[in-house]
């Protein structure tokens, strides 16, 4: 809790009334790996900041078919942010792919914090346009660069992922098929 | 402007003095067809409201291909948010596609407006999330559904665009060819 209280400090000033606020709704968990946070169809109202270890958010489609949306590994906030800003149920699952230490929000407690706390704002705009960016740029690469050019950048990005992800998440993150992602990786050993 | 304002005012209460600094930050301005209002590799300090009309981003890879990130029509909000957000040159353009009448806004005034008056923070807050999940929907989309499926939601979101907008323009959002596109036009019409 102290390092996510010290990156918000690095952004803005926080008064001790806020500060207690927000460590009085967080909860800090430790999570095993296999453990379903979010569930496809129910109602969300958590948001999640990972502390160390790894969550990804994923949807199922009508044949059963996973689609990875987002990995968040230390220093990320992950949820269903299609459910809660829409007022729906889950479209995502949300799963932990190795054990993990979390923080959890409940999103209404937030939403209070930002009325009481008007403070959090500017570190909250921060974290949105941050969130913007990485999402308009995944749609960038995906658009123009091959399959081997976002691979390259995954593991830039993800560093040692490739020790618990599945292939399958990843190939579906990167929306090839296993068989791709085997071939992009033989060929990238080769070199 | 009075229909933005009336937008601000329906989700945030607004003090006369905010309203009277977001009317003089503001700069209403007719555009016609085919003006560039950003520049691939300029500096980027704007942001545009569409009043009516189409605006369109895109960039231009390696080979001289273009792709588009975002289509912004009616009450839609369109500028590089990569670059403003990560302080860089513009890596998009935006165009316009057809004769359109826009409400210009520098990025530092804004930013200015939020320290001078943060109850545009809630207002903000508000549509940053909607982009996000508008950016999120894309990415599971593209993910998972066939171009024919993608093809019928842009007509559902974007109605009459292809009275304007180039074959390119759509076939680069879709990240299809754009013979796929006619394709698909084709096989729409037979049914």
């Amino acid at each position: 809790m102290k390092e996510l209280i010290k990156k918000i400090k690095d952004q803005i000033q926080l008064s001790i009334e806020a500060e207690e606020y927000f460590i009085s709704i967080s909860k800090e968990k430790a999570v095993p790996k296999g453990t379903i946070l979010i569930r496809q169809g129910q109602i969300v109202n958590k948001i999640f900041f990972v502390k160390g270890g790894c969550l990804r958010s994923y949807c199922i489609d009508k044949s059963g078919k996973e689609h990875t949306l987002q990995f968040a590994i230390k220093n990320w906030w992950i949820s269903d942010y299609i459910a809660i800003y829409s007022n729906d149920a889950a479209t995502l699952t949300v799963e932990c792919l190795k054990d993990s230490s979390i923080i959890e929000f409940s999103s209404k407690d937030l939403d209070k914090m930002f009325t009481r706390f008007p403070e959090f704002e500017a570190f909250q705009r921060g974290n949105l346009k941050r969130h913007i960016v990485s999402l308009q740029r995944r749609i960038l690469n995906q658009l123009q660069l091959s399959a081997t050019e976002r691979y390259d950048l995954f593991l830039e990005q993800y560093g040692d992922i490739e020790q618990y992800a599945a292939n399958y998440h990843i190939a579906s993150y990167l929306g090839i098929t296993q068989q791709s992602l085997s071939r992009i990786r033989v060929e990238k050993a080769k070199k």
